[in-house]
């Protein structure tokens, strides 16, 4: 079977990587002709070229372009694509994606593999990035149950833990989880600049420590990235910034009152829930 | 020169092992008879008793109880001490406790070693735990110069890096970086368990990732801990709290006007910030 994969970032290289291991031929595709040489010296792919066109023949694509690129990207591939071929992509939001491809090409698959790395580009890819972690399948009733299938084995076969739901479901969960703590962290860290007192500013800076470092660190990250989150799951965001502010506005309330018993319960409560969305995987998401 | 130290936890514990080290003979004094043992057997304390009278004749004490035992503690020992004796603590917020203790025992120097880890108490304490850490004193100008000299250079001796402050601008810098972090990483736990459809709640725990990991790892500590910082920080933490909500409306009000050109400025400007709090030690704070 021959695989396609367009764009050869962190992703689209581990990609690559993983599924010339297993023996697939790969073929990829990017908008910069030294990344394309990159990845045939790095051995990890076939063949690689700027035009879409050298993916005419293949079987499966990966679509593992930035967010905001990932629909235009699939669009603009279309044409070069024999009828049965299988689409799918690696975007951290589902919904937009999946409505605005499916009626052009039915046979699209929508996708989001939970992995990554502080570092973007195909130079920081590497083998088993997704080998333990999450990897969502956002199949709809149109999709063919066949196509599906074809990359949940492929999902299997890179190791990772596959998931399958609409991508309504989808886009909330992550947001949740992803989105949501993302945009509280990088409100954490604009919080802390508005000190006016360039002192206790200072001070601030100098004591941090690893509590301010792990709780800030999705907020400090890319921010190409966590814009196009907000952009592409806007609605389910929003939502659970809403929800967030009113839970937030509970502990306030608490401390306000000194009603130190509530919020030693609610302390407890977080401290038992923590625990349940942990060890189900191994490395980081973005 | 000899040293007591109330509260034989992890930071007690581990202040005691360094001290033994430095060659001071160090006194402890703990609740628990088997405490007392445990310290005796690891060796580092060359005494240690249940009552506080055990400390008469020490030239310095350290209080390294719980943040709400910390006056109550002192002010029970007081009646032990020289006259001359210097007194510090190691507690998380310093405002409240030097406005206790002050007025009691002029020799009081506030105090606050900025290290620590996941567990507490005595079988988690380790050598060096303040190396390379902040460690912040608190003198008011009441206290005496002298006093405050010599709890600096053990402090430095220590290997700690060593920050002066008021008690207030402590709390205040402290507030932002470590007592905010703590509620809004709280917050967002408990935000997350209000998913009311339990598909999608199951979901977002098996995916959450180290993304939810790392910006809940705060919000998921010990809640004794937690509900002591918002009582003896209460006003500066609601301080930071207004404001962290004050900023989180501005990333909502620009998801909510789609205005993605200022949230990815927002965002790069989150992102250029975050170094300025790193790289200044090398442990954990709780």
């Amino acid at each position: 079977m021959k695989i396609g994969i367009v764009g050869l970032g962190l992703i689209g290289g581990s990609l690559a990587w993983d599924l010339q291991h297993l023996n697939y031929q790969v073929i990829g595709v990017s908008r910069k002709e030294s990344t394309c040489d990159l990845a045939v010296e790095m051995g990890i792919v076939s063949a690689a070229g700027t035009n879409l066109a050298i993916l005419k023949g293949v079987d499966l694509v990966f679509v593992c372009t930035p967010l905001g690129a990932i629909a235009s990207t699939t669009l603009e591939l279309i044409p070069h694509l024999q009828e049965n071929t299988i689409v799918t992509d690696a975007g951290s939001a589902k919904g937009a994606i999946v409505t605005a491809i499916t009626p052009h090409w039915r046979n699209f698959v929508g996708g989001h593999p939970m992995a990554g790395k502080e570092e973007s580009g195909l130079k920081f890819a590497q083998v088993n990035l997704f080998r333990d972690n999450p990897y969502v399948l956002t199949p709809t009733e149109a999709t063919p149950v066949e196509s599906v299938a074809l990359v949940a084995r492929i999902v299997e076969a890179l190791g990772a833990k596959l998931y399958q739901c609409t991508p309504e479901v989808h886009d909330r969960a992550v947001s949740w989880i992803s989105h949501l703590p993302a945009m509280v962290s990088a409100s954490l860290i604009a919080t802390c600049l508005k000190e006016p007192n360039p002192d206790i500013q200072q001070l601030a800076r100098q004591i941090a420590s690893s509590g301010f470092k792990d709780t800030s660190r999705v907020g400090g990250g890319n921010p190409e990235l966590r814009r196009m989150m907000a952009e592409y799951n806007r609605e389910e965001l929003l939502r659970s910034l809403y929800q967030f502010q009113e839970t937030l506005g509970e502990f306030i309330s608490l401390i306000e009152a000194e009603n130190w018993d509530a919020l030693h319960q609610q302390l407890v409560m977080t401290q038992q829930a923590r625990p349940d969305f942990l060890n189900h995987n191994s490395l980081s998401d973005l």
